[in-house]
C-alpha cells in the first residue's frame, strides 16, 4: 500500500501511483525485519525492500565505502565519516533508486521507462533502462552543459532537451507517462526512497552515528535515508534515531529558508544560483516532507556558500575523495553547526558524498603545475 | 624476497629495490594461504598480501562488482562477464595497487611518494598520497590533456610537467627516486601487482573463468592478474589457470608484435597512435614479463583497431557500462577470437574494465538530442 506522506491517503500498488490527488508525495509503509548474511546490501536487508532484487537487473549498486576523515574530523573535532557514493556504477547515489525504480517499472509491465533530470539521474536512468533493454527517455533542460550530455551518450537512450519551465516539467512527464505508458523514475518516486534506504543499513552495518548530513535537491535521498533509520529503529536493531541534517546551498535553498521561517510549507525559490547545480531545485517535489521531517525529528537545516563549497570539495580532495560541490556541501555544514556549539565535540557524524566530482570537471581549475625538462630532471626536486 | 622475473636474481626486501640488474622487473614470491571471511577483500584474502594492510590507509578499493553481460554474451555466443574496476575510489583499478603500494612506501620509511602517468595512476597515487599525508609528486607529460590535469586539482598533490621523452622519465624517475628518498610508485612496481592480484581472488569468489581478457599497457595488471590465478592455483583453490589474453591497441601494441612474431624481447613501437591512450605506452617496462608469461601459459595476445574499441566502448554503454576506451579493447579482442574459432562457443569469460569513461569525456560525442517545447509536450513522444 503506498501511503500519501501528507492527508494518509491510501494507493493500491496494483497501479502507477506516485503522488496524492493533495498534491504531495507517497510512500510505501515501514518496514520491519531483521537482517541476514549476504554479499550485498539487498541479499543482506532482503526483508526491508518491497519485492524480490534481481541481480540481472543491478549494475553492482551500494556497498560504497565509510571512510573516517582523518584530517577534518581533526579539526572540526568530531568523528567525521563519509559515505563514499561516488564509487556506484555511474557514479552517483541515484544508481540505489534507479535499481528499485527499475523493478517498479516492470512489475508494472511498463516497456518505457524515462527520467527528468540535469546529470547525476540521467546517467543513473540511461545505464539501468540500457541494462533492463527498456526504452528509455531522458528528458534534460534546453541548457544543459555538453559535459552532462556526453556522460549520457554510450548508453543509447533517447536524449530529449526540453524548452521551458524545468520545474514544471517534472509533473508534466509524469501526467504524459500516464497517457503514453512510460514511467518515469523521477528525483522522489516512492521506489527511489526504498533504494535510498539500503544507505542507512550500510551505515548502521559499520557505526552508530549521532549525526547524518544529506545534501538535498528534490528531498528523495533524504526521505530514503530518514526511513531507512526509522525502519531500523522499528525493528529494533538501534535504540535511538541520529539527528538528521538537510544541507543546501544558499543560493538555492526553499526548504531552509521554510524550516527557518517557521513555515508549513515551502515555496518557489526566486532566480536560484549556485555552483552546487546537482541540488539546485528551486522547488523541490519533496520538499514538504522534508520540512514535515525535520519538524517531527528534531532535524537541522543548513544553507551554505558557493564558496564554503568549494573549500570543502578541497579540503575533501586531502582526504583522497574528488566529489562534485554538492557533495561538498556537508563538510560546510558541519563546520557551520560545530561553529555555532550545535554539534557537540567528538560527535559521530556521516556526510553522504552523492557524486563523483568527474562529473563536473569544467568548473575544476587545473592544478599549478611545475614545469620542467628531462635533460635537467634534479631541478624539478628543487 | 624480491626475484627477478627475468634470471631469477634475489633481493632483499629491506631496501626499496624495484627492478634488477638486469633490467627487467622483480616480484615477489608465490603467496600460498587460505581464504577467511571478511567484508572486504584484503581481509578474506590476508594471508596473500606481503603485509597486514591498514584500513586507514585505504579509500574502498576493490570488491568492485562482475557483471553478467546480457546482450553481448548472446551475440558472441559465450558467457561474458564483466569486472567493473570503473567503482574504485578514483575510478580505476590502479587503486588497488597503489593500496599496496601506499604500504610499500611506510614500510621503508619514505615521506614523500611519487609515480609517473598520464591519467589513471596520477589521480589514484593523488589520492592516496593525501590520504596517507605523504608529500606526493605527480610527474606527467607536457602534453597531457587538460581534462586530465583537472582529475588531479582537489588531492594537493605537486604535479610536474616533464618535456622530453616520456617513456625514459619511468627509468629517470626511479633514479632520482633513490636520490631524493622519493618512492615511485610507477605502473609495475613489485607492490602494485601485489595489489591487482586481488581481481583475480574476486573473480574466482564469484566464477570459474575459462579466459581473463586484460587490456595491457605497462604490464602490472597482466602480471597482478596472473600471479593471482598461479597462487590460488598453488593454494589447492582452483584446478586449472584460466587461458589469459593480453590485449593492445593496434597502434601500439609492442608486445602482441613481439608474441606474434616469435620475439624473445619488446622493440619499442614507433609512432604509437590510439584513442585508447590509457594503453599508449611504446616500450612497456614489464612489456618482457608479459611476453614470457603468456608463451609459459599458453596464453594469447590480441591487437585491436581504434574503430574497433569505439564500438565496443558503445556496446559496452548499451549494457549499462560506461568505460574509457581502453577498458573497451577486451570486447574487440573477445569478437576476433570467437570469429577466429579461438575461443569456444559458451566459453566462461571475464573482461576487466579498467577504468571509467568520464574520464576521457572529451572524446565522446554528445548523443542526439531531439528539441522540443513544454508547451507541445505530447510532440516529443511522437
Amino acid at each position: 500500500m503506498l501511503k500519501c506522506t501528507a492527508c494518509g491517503r491510501e494507493y493500491s500498488l496494483r497501479k502507477p501511483y506516485q503522488r496524492c490527488e493533495c498534491g504531495e508525495p507517497l510512500e510505501l509503509e515501514l518496514f520491519k525485519s531483521v537482517p541476514g548474511i549476504g554479499r550485498r546490501v539487498w541479499e543482506r536487508f532482503s526483508g526491508f525492500f518491497p519485492f524480490e532484487l534481481k541481480p540481472e537487473l543491478s549494475l553492482g549498486e551500494g556497498d560504497t565505502p565509510l571512510i573516517k576523515a582523518k584530517k577534518l574530523s581533526k579539526e572540526l573535532g568530531v568523528k567525521l565519516y563519509l559515505k563514499n557514493e561516488t564509487t556506484n556504477p555511474t557514479w552517483s547515489f541515484k544508481d540505489r533508486g534507479t535499481y528499485l525504480g527499475i523493478h517498479r517499472a516492470l512489475q508494472l509491465g511498463f516497456k518505457k521507462i524515462g527520467t527528468v533530470s540535469t546529470g547525476n539521474m540521467a546517467a543513473s536512468v540511461a545505464a539501468y533502462g540500457a541494462r533492463a533493454e527498456l526504452e528509455t527517455y531522458i528528458l534534460v533542460s534546453s541548457t544543459i552543459a555538453k559535459e552532462k550530455l556526453k556522460a549520457l551518450a554510450p548508453y543509447g537512450a533517447r536524449v530529449i532537451k526540453v524548452h521551458g519551465d524545468y520545474g514544471e516539467l517534472y509533473y508534466k512527464s509524469l501526467e504524459i507517462g500516464q497517457r503514453k505508458d512510460i514511467y518515469f523514475i523521477n528525483s522522489d518516486d516512492p521506489f527511489r526512497i526504498e533504494g535510498y534506504k539500503s544507505i542507512s543499513f550500510e551505515i548502521i552495518e559499520e557505526i552508530t552515528p549521532d549525526y547524518v548530513v544529506v545534501p538535498t535537491s528534490s528531498g528523495g535521498l533524504f526521505r530514503g535515508i530518514v526511513k531507512g533509520f526509522l525502519e531500523l529503529k522499528e525493528s529494533g536493531l538501534i535504540e535511538k534515531l541520529p539527528r538528521f541534517v538537510t544541507v543546501q546551498a544558499e543560493g538555492c535553498s526553499p526548504i531552509c529558508k521554510a524550516f527557518n521561517n517557521g513555515k508549513e510549507k515551502i515555496e518557489r525559490f526566486e532566480n536560484p544560483h549556485t555552483i552546487a547545480h546537482a541540488i539546485e531545485n528551486p522547488y523541490p517535489p519533496s520538499g514538504n516532507v522534508v520540512l514535515r521531517r525535520l519538524r517531527e525529528l528534531d532535524g537541522l537545516c543548513v544553507a551554505v556558500r558557493d564558496e564554503e563549497i568549494l573549500n570543502a570539495q578541497k579540503e575533501l580532495g586531502r582526504e583522497g575523495l574528488f566529489v562534485q560541490p554538492a557533495s561538498a556541501t556537508g563538510i560546510s555544514a558541519i563546520r557551520k553547526l560545530r561553529e555555532k556549539g550545535i554539534i557537540e565535540e567528538n560527535s559521530r557524524i556521516v556526510s553522504i558524498l552523492t557524486g563523483a566530482g568527474l562529473k563536473t570537471l569544467s568548473h575544476v581549475e587545473a592544478p599549478k603545475a611545475k614545469e620542467c625538462d628531462l635533460a635537467s630532471f634534479d631541478d624539478c626536486f628543487r
